[in-house]
């Protein structure tokens, strides 16, 4: 697909980090960042930047809890590829970011769900004022009402934030779904950038990163070899093996993937199953799925499903 | 998405076999005889009837050149699910075919290359006299010309075939390639139904058949969790859980993954990985990168790489 206007944000320590709760080891994530860089990656979000006093997680590796001095060490000299990394709602100490010149991040992204937009815009203006680029990523959009998502994007729309995100966060949409909120987001935003967060729940993390290109979306996440929570993302080698646009090359994330992911992938879970494939046909998070994986039971799928399909015994996700 | 004229073949038998040379056990393929016919799946394609005396491949398990006797032990009662096999040209002995009042076998597909077109039709005609429903699969539709096609084409619209397929052999087609060819399927053959098999290298197969939907095809391979060769194929269980249609069931397919597949994929490999998304994204047959990964060198990525891109090193798959 030939399109000069795409970007491409790798979030594999992002949201990997909710596979093997953030154990990275610094070089991993060093050799990642050289990689993607010449990749021609134009984004990577190295973790979170939430604050240790607002969450519980102190087991977790250091980029559940960014630190400017941490950046310092692993990064020790910037590329052409911008570092990013995300906050949720609550979470985040104010007083922890420092104005963007003096910070090794470029750009901060807001996860909010669609009832918390209000103090996700408040947070986006902080950032921004701070001289950050931001991005205000919407989750679980699948399990919004259409009114709800019609107001908040419009007050969404009079922010100062520069990129806001359609986020399949259950892995529930299919090539359809992703067409027709691209479509709303668009309307409803005509001066914003639009971005794209997909899970493969049902093997369309890909396919649904297409079909929001060809709505106009240029912003596109994706994680090596999909490491990310549950049935894992968008693929960054296939972005980087089917955009055609000569920025991008794909030859030196082959030897990151051999020598980094092959023992990540041995080690831990993450992709396409049959629990992660039904939460999301669901359209539920897939938290019962996840659980389910970690138990002697993980491949006890019709109990599993009966489970989740009788009301009086689900797990309640949604219910 | 709602069709209620969709068809599912289940091929798992047929195209996984390719995976473990046909090493299915009767239990296997009886369970999930029964487990697709609970399902509403329409079709099940349980081998090869290509004829010993033609083909190498004699340690193959029996699937691999299906008898009329072993079938009629093999199910002891037919169900409404029909039976089918596939045939390739120059390999079939015609002389093995029974007429189809006598035969276990509804529908009997040909697979072909472009430029034996003339010699899979011929086929079709000799099992569409003896009574059977037919297919024609031309296979590797991304290596053929475009005139090539629109010759073929024209040629099988004047035959007695019931259904003409559109095979992604290299699992290297996107989205816009399958609906570009299934329009150009439609418009050539007004009098035809469609189908289309598709192959998993670039998280794909799902979404393309999706897309074939869209544009009229009413046959849909698939195979159960996937399995085919290399990267394998669009999952049964995705059309179950997400074609909305009454008919169609997903809960009857669980206990049969949870008790035959997960062993299967504990002792053989198929799905994505980057060789097999390689190979497609580069529009190959995936023989090579199947070697790769039979090899000691199986996660050697960028050297293979390099030996695939470069002109007087490349495997000579389609160079």
């Amino acid at each position: 697909m030939i399109n000069m206007d795409c970007k491409i944000l790798d979030c594999t320590i992002r949201d990997g980090g909710l596979v093997n709760n953030w154990d990275f080891s610094v070089d991993f994530v060093r050799d990642l960042y050289y990689s993607l860089s010449e990749c021609g990656v134009e984004y990577m979000e190295i973790g979170y930047k939430n604050s240790p006093k607002l969450l519980k997680g102190a087991d977790a590796g250091p980029w559940r809890f960014l630190d400017e001095a941490f950046m310092r060490e692993v990064f020790p000299q910037k590329t052409n590829t911008k570092l990013s990394a995300l906050v949720d709602i609550g979470r985040v100490d104010e007083n922890d970011i420092l104005p963007r010149e003096e910070s090794m991040l470029d750009l901060i992204r807001v996860a909010c769900y669609i009832k918390d937009v209000d103090k996700g815009v408040e947070l986006v203006e902080k950032f921004h004022a701070l001289g950050y680029e931001t991005t205000l990523n919407i989750m679980a959009l699948s399990n919004a009402l259409e009114n709800e998502v019609t107001e908040a994007l419009q007050y969404v729309g009079q922010s100062n934030v520069d990129v806001v995100y359609v986020v399949d966060s259950y892995g529930s949409m299919v090539p359809k779904d992703v067409a027709y909120m691209t479509e709303k987001f668009k309307r409803a935003l005509p001066n914003k950038l639009l971005g794209i967060h997909t899970h493969n729940n049902m093997q369309l993390a890909f396919a649904n990163t297409l079909v929001g290109i060809e709505g106009g979306i240029t912003f596109l996440d994706s994680s090596v070899y999909g490491m990310g929570r549950a049935a894992g993302n968008c693929t960054t080698e296939l972005l980087l093996a089917n955009l055609r646009n000569p920025k991008y090359e794909i030859r030196p994330l082959l030897g990151f993937l051999e020598k980094h992911m092959v023992p990540m992938r041995e080690k831990w879970e993450w992709g396409y199953n049959i629990p992660y494939m039904l939460t999301g046909n669901l359209n539920e998070h897939p938290r019962s799925a996840m659980a389910l994986r970690a138990s002697e039971n993980k491949d006890k799928y019709l109990d599993y499903y009966d489970r989740l399909t009788t009301p009086e015994t689900a797990f309640g996700g949604n219910g």
